[in-house]
C-alpha cells in the first residue's frame, strides 16, 4: 500500500487476519502505518524507484491516497505490476475536472460546473452558476483544502491569483447546491466485477473535514438510499474502480448529486471496523486481491463515528493516552482508534465508534469521548 | 509480549487501535506474530537476557504462553519491571499441582486429585479416585499433551516411567469426572481490581485440542452461567491475576468443576474478535496496562468459532490461501483468521468465526469453512 497514513495503518489488521503479506511505502519510520507494520519500504509516493521497490515481490499495489503521479502508475503497469485501482480509474479521483467530465458522460447527477481556464472566466461562470459559487482546484486538495466559497468575481480572481497550483491542476467552478445534509455511499468492487454496497451514511464536515458519521443515514427514504447505492455502483462500474470507492453526496431538494470521489478506504467508512461484518479495510484488500467480497451489513441498528482532531489551541493538551482512564472508564462500549500521530492543530489523530440501538445516546457518547481527547471537556 | 505465536499475533490489532506500542519476543522473524509486528526482539523465553531486552523501555511485560521460568520473572520484577500477570499468579498456570492446591484452599470445585510422588503411588490413587483416572504432568503440557487416561496401575506406571519430565514437573492423578460437556469462563482483571466476565462458552476438544466454541453455551441455565463466572472471578481475585484468565470447566451432574487455567488470551475466546464489543486481546492489553476494561458482551445472539488444524495427511493439501476463493464466495459472513504458519499435521493454523441468530446454520457454516481449509471437503 502506497502511503503511511492512518488508512494504511488500519489496513494492517485485516491483512494480518487474512494472513496476507502487507507492505507499506512510508515517508519515514514514524509515520502512522510504519509504526505498526513489519514490512516497510521508505520512500516517496512520487518517486518511481521507491514505487518499484514497494512493488517488488507484491501481488498487487494499492493506495491510501490518490497522489501518485499517473505516469508512474502507467510505468508500473507497463512493468507488469498489478495496480489497483488502475491509473485509468484513479485519474478520476486525482482530478475533479476529469471526474466531472466522466460523470456527465455517464449521466450521473452532479452540480453544474465550469472549467475556469483563466481568471477572466469567473464572470461567465458566475452568470451561469449563480453567486456565490464553489471554487476548486482540480488536483491536490483534501480535507477541505483547495475549496473556497466565493461571493463575487473579485474574490474568485483574488483566490486564483494568489494560490499556487500543483502540476497539472486546473481551476473549476461548481454550483453551490442547496444541500440539506451530506451523505456518503461506499462500495467495494473487484477486478472480476463483483461489488458490494455499504449502508449509506450521513456525514458532517467541520471546516471541510469529516467530523461525524452516522450509519445508516437517519430518516433516509429507502428509495433514496437505493439511489445513492446505485450511483456509487454505477460509478465503480463505468470508471472500472477496483477496491473501495467512496462517493460523497449532497442531499438536495432536487435529489442527490455527487460531490467528491475517493478510491480507497475513506473516513466515512471508519465505523465499519467496529460496526459492520466486514470492514472497509478488509473489503479493500479482498477487492484488490480479487478475492470474494465480505458482507457489508451493519452489526447494530446504528453506528456513530466521531473524529479526534487536534484542536486549534494544543498548548497544555495532555497526551492522548492520558485521556484513556476517563474515556474508557466512563464508557466501556466506546471503541477508540488512535493513529500514533503527534498532536497538531487540525490534524486527524484518531476516531471513536459506538454502536447500538439509541441514536441520541450514541451521538452523545461518541462526542463526549472525542471531545475529551481534544481537551474540550474539563470534567 | 513474550512469545511469537498466534496469541501475540492477534494482540497486535488492538494494540494498533489503542495506539499502544507493541513489542514481541519471538524465536525467529518468521514466527506468527513476528511476521506482522514492527517491533520484534529475537530471543528465547527462557533466556533472562532476552527477557531484559524485551522489557527495556516497555511499560509492562505480558505473555502469550505460561512457560517463562518463574525465577526469571522474579528477576525482572526485582529489576523494576511490571510483569503482568505477576510470577505469584502465573505459577498457578504453570504448575497444575500448585493450581489444585490453591483452588482447594479457596474452596473452589475441582476434581479429586492426588500428587504421585513415585510410580508406586498409583495404586493408592486408583483406590481413592477410581479407575480409569486422568494422569497428568504438572508442567509443560498443552493442547492435550501431558494428559493420559490410564485404565490400571500398570498402564499408569508405564506412562510415568517412559515420559521425561521438564524441570520442576511432577505427576498428579485426577478423578475422571463424568462430564457431559466442557465449558470455559473468561474474565479480565486489572491491577486495581476491576474485572469483567465474558459470556460462558461451550468448548469441544478433539484429541485434547480446542476445536469448536459456541458463545454463549447453549441451554446453560442462568444460575450455572453465573456460577461459572463467579468461579472465574474468584480465581482471578484469590490468585491476583492481571490480564485475561480462562477457566476451563467440566459440566457434570454434580455441578461445575475446574479443569485447567490459562492466564492469557485463550482459544476459547477467539470468537470475541468478531463477536464481542471488546475482544479478549484488547481486554488483555487494557488489563495489563491498568486501563479501564471494555464491554465483554456479545454482538449477536450466537457466535461459533472453529479451529483450522493441520490434518493428519497434509500431502497434496493446497496452500490455505487457495481456499479463499471458495470459502469467501460461499459465505460472505465468515470471518477468517490465518496465523501465517507452515502447514503441519495437528498444528493450529487459524480459525473461522460466524455470528448470527440461527445456531445450527452457524455451526454448519463454520465447520464447512474450516473443513474446506483442511482439505476435508472436495466440492
Amino acid at each position: 500500500m502506497v502511503g503511511g497514513g492512518q488508512l494504511s495503518r488500519m489496513t494492517a489488521a485485516p491483512a494480518t487476519a487474512l494472513g496476507v503479506g502487507f507492505r507499506v511505502l512510508a515517508l519515514d519510520p514514524q509515520e502512522s502505518a510504519a509504526q505498526v507494520t513489519a514490512d516497510v519500504v521508505l520512500g516517496r509516493h512520487d518517486d518511481l524507484d521507491a514505487l518499484r521497490r514497494l512493488a517488488d515481490g507484491c501481488a498487487v499495489v494499492t493506495f491510501d491516497h490518490e497522489h501518485v503521479p499517473v505516469d508512474h502508475l502507467r510505468a508500473l503497469v507497463d512493468g507488469g505490476v498489478a495496480v489497483r485501482p488502475g491509473p485509468d480509474a484513479l485519474v478520476h479521483a486525482q482530478d475533479k475536472i476529469t471526474m466531472r467530465e466522466a460523470l456527465d458522460r455517464a449521466g450521473l447527477p452532479c452540480p453544474a460546473w465550469r472549467h475556469l481556464a483563466t481568471p477572466d472566466d469567473v464572470e461567465s461562470a458566475g452568470a451561469a452558476l449563480g453567486w456565490p459559487f464553489v471554487l476548486k482546484v482540480s488536483r491536490g486538495g483534501y480535507d477541505g483544502r483547495g475549496v473556497w466559497i466565493v461571493t463575487d468575481a473579485d474574490e474568485a480572481r483574488h483566490v486564483m491569483e494568489r494560490t499556487p497550483l500543483v502540476p497539472g491542476a486546473r481551476w473549476l467552478a461548481e454550483e453551490r447546491v442547496p444541500f440539506t445534509r451530506e451523505l456518503a455511499a461506499q462500495v467495494a468492487r473487484s477486478p472480476h466485477g463483483q461489488a458490494v454496497a455499504y449502508p449509506v451514511v450521513r456525514t458532517v464536515q467541520v471546516d471541510g473535514m469529516c467530523s461525524e458519521v452516522v450509519a445508516p443515514c437517519p430518516d433516509l427514504p429507502e428509495e433514496m438510499a437505493l439511489e445513492a447505492q446505485r450511483i456509487a455502483l454505477e460509478i465503480a462500474r463505468v470508471l472500472d474502480v477496483t477496491g473501495m470507492l467512496a462517493v460523497e453526496l449532497f442531499d438536495t431538494p432536487a435529489g442527490i448529486v455527487v460531490n467528491e470521489l475517493a478510491m480507497r478506504p475513506h473516513n466515512s467508512g471508519h465505523w465499519t471496523i467496529d460496526g459492520a461484518v466486514t470492514s472497509q479495510f478488509e473489503n479493500h484488500l479482498r477487492a484488490v486481491l480479487d478475492l470474494p467480497l465480505g458482507d457489508p451489513r451493519s452489526l447494530a441498528r446504528w453506528a456513530v463515528m466521531v473524529n479526534i482532531v487536534g484542536p486549534a489551541d494544543i498548548e497544555g493538551l495532555l497526551p492522548l493516552y492520558d485521556a484513556y482512564r476517563h474515556v474508557l472508564a466512563r464508557d466501556p462500549g466506546v471503541k477508540v482508534h488512535l493513529y500514533g500521530k503527534e498532536i497538531r492543530a487540525g490534524r486527524k489523530l484518531g476516531h471513536v465508534t459506538v454502536i447500538g440501538d439509541d441514536l441520541d445516546d450514541l451521538l452523545a457518547r461518541a462526542h463526549h469521548a472525542a471531545d475529551y481527547f481534544m481537551g474540550v471537556i474539563d470534567e
